[in-house]
């Protein structure tokens, strides 16, 4: 499923990245899962019951009417969009003038522009050891050198191995966090742990790149203030509306200490000149419909059952010993399985898939360490679906672990 | 209008090449001449008569009461949309299937992308001296070596100079090539020049980046056959939608040599994830209710009315002595004042922005070479705005040649 391509025969040289690029282990993995009658916990996408397909019509309708040939035409950062952004920021305990606000194409756009500012061929960024890939394609990748540190179930984020990354020669450019609701892992930072990263990088110097497209998304209550609100002279925060709102819109946002923005203007140029005034238009108006909060609650209730369903399931079914995350937010469950079963979530995923329920093994995540670690969405399957799906796969699970 | 930036006061270190950027002469430019009440030839902007607001709004209505949640969820390229732009590249002369047509969030990704795959730092790709600055930004940049070949109103390409180029030490690794209605050069290649071309590349063994947003963009009859056509073993190609139905769609294509579409895949992925499938679904329900054949036809008749309107009035109202491409395709004439006059394009902009008429100068393409050069639009200007623009723009340059 992840071997490697034979090297293309071609009639000229590619760079050395292109040369070493191999499939995408993730999306190949997606792409076997998404067989019609799976039950799929291994993508990341949203609930269809919750993408507002009627409101984004209406709301592609409202802009066409209203502004005409200018929805469709190349255009500047639309200021009532990053208005509206502002005011989520400020939700999150942010104040940032609309202006600042930086519009991108999603958060790994905002990942991989971050990523041109701040490292050179050779640098070196921390990140986590399990992490999504599009983290590691953009600190990572030839001729970079990321430094990773181990977060798992119990430790949620070990500080002392993060000091010692953060004050390692080669000195490091920047650490790259996913406070809330962390993707593969589904763990949060306490305010501590963040006050705690905040005072390592003010220590060794060091940029934060903050990736945030869950911290909206807790299921009751507020999630602690953002590193961004803590440390504004060196946090590039990310957001995005592909889990608010819908995936397929590309939209989202960086907001960097001052002094940057037309720098990454020209970072952002030169990657695909700008974000569709089209969707930015019809945004604004999705969000000044005063449509979010109401919207942000059906998404959040809808999650937060979901995530109970699949963790009272969890118990019911997988073997003793195995441990996971407890979120309280977001979309994601990671699952360790117990190190006596010898089980290879990697290994075991055909025959899962042939069962008819499919996971993304923990080896997509990270190099190594995480053979029996699996990420479970929670968000895209319906409640009954979760169950059987969980019991399924507890069942070769448990037959996996006790063989 | 073009001064460096201060050098933010940053508690950690940028990259080099995030050190160096300046501000985007071209974005500012722009912006400059954006004025309400300006006659402005300075975007690349398609007419707004021309921007198909209507038929979008029913494409995204369709796509949204037929596929519903799909189509604001994540998705990988959507087939219908490969299945249409293979049809558009057969009317080019170009045999593709559909399941190799890379879908891109428009030609500047397509540039980046293709910059990716072949250049390493240090690496040395050959353009235009006068070019686009993203294709400057995607295959220059810091720490690589652009070599460029001059071209110009009347030399449109010297092949001499090109061969030179090519053969020269160290080996470059690509040619970026516009040969339809080049930006901003307005000029096309022959066919003999295309062959000529080809016949170097494989001499030299070096790749092809064929930038191609406007060759379906001529007035009369069909473009001489794109380079892929003539080298599919060695050619990038890249189209682009932008001036084909909308800029806000953000979306284009890229074919490649067979083997690079994984390597090309991973790449995109770490830019952006992937192109919005809401936009992918609506473009191809706008493609194939038949309305892009009807709707190019009215575009390049407008466009040939706007050019011929704007060739008239350069005749009438330019210093003697000036020189223009004649294009017969696209939005750009390239216009160069007569060297005696002692004309700077760049210089005299403010005065020209004051009188109500605006132009891109020649310094905003070439590092050197060009300030007695200015890219004028045809496109998006009505044509008695045109008259009017140009005669106020032949009154200031007369006077200032004289002077």
């Amino acid at each position: 499923m992840s071997q490697d391509l034979p090297p293309p025969d071609l009639p000229f040289v590619l760079s050395q990245e292109g040369q070493l690029l191999k499939r995408s282990m993730m999306r190949e993995l997606i792409a076997v899962t998404a067989r019609p009658g799976i039950i799929s916990f291994a993508g990341g996408l949203p609930a269809p019951e919750c993408l507002p397909v009627e409101a984004w019509g209406e709301a592609c309708a409202r802009t066409l009417a209203e502004d005409g040939p200018l929805a469709l035409q190349y255009g500047p950062p639309y200021p009532p969009l990053q208005e509206a952004i502002a005011g989520l920021m400020a939700e999150r305990g942010v104040q940032v003038a609309p202006e600042d606000v930086f519009i991108t194409s999603g958060c790994q756009q905002g990942l991989h522009v971050a990523g041109r500012l701040l490292l050179d061929p050779g640098s070196t960024a921390v990140i986590d050891q399990a992490v999504f890939p599009g983290v590691r394609q953009a600190f990572g990748g030839p001729g970079r050198l990321p430094r990773s540190v181990a977060s798992d179930v119990e430790r949620g984020l070990d500080l002392g191995e993060l000091a010692a990354a953060l004050r390692q020669e080669p000195h490091p450019r920047a650490l790259v966090v996913v406070p809330d609701f962390h993707n593969p892992l589904g763990r949060s930072l306490d305010d501590a742990t963040r006050d705690a990263i905040v005072a390592l990088a003010r220590e060794t110097g060091i940029a934060l790149v903050e990736d945030d497209p869950y911290g909206l998304l807790r299921f009751q209550g507020r999630s602690p203030a953002p590193l961004l609100a803590r440390a504004p002279e060196r946090t590039i925060y990310l957001g995005s509306f592909s889990k608010l709102v819908a995936p397929a819109l590309r939209a989202g946002w960086l907001i960097a200490p001052p002094g940057l923005t037309d720098k990454l203007r020209v970072i952002k140029e030169s990657v695909d000149l700008e974000t569709s005034a089209f969707i930015q238009r019809a945004l604004a108006r999705f969000l000044s419909a005063g449509r979010l909060g109401e919207h942000l609650a059906m998404v959040r209730r809808t999650y937060q059952e979901r995530c109970t369903v699949m963790l009272q399931a969890l118990a019911e079914h997988f073997p003793a010993g195995s441990r996971w995350t407890q979120p309280v937010g977001g979309m994601f469950i990671w699952a360790e399985l117990p190190a006596a079963g010898g089980v290879d979530t990697l290994a075991l995923l055909p025959r899962m898939v042939e069962q008819g329920v499919a996971y993304i093994p923990g080896a997509a995540f990270a190099p190594q360490g995480a053979e029996r670690a699996m990420r479970l969405n929670f968000s895209n399957a319906q409640p009954e679906k979760i169950r059987q799906g969980i019991a399924l796969l507890g069942a070769a699970l448990r037959e996996a672990v006790g063989g």
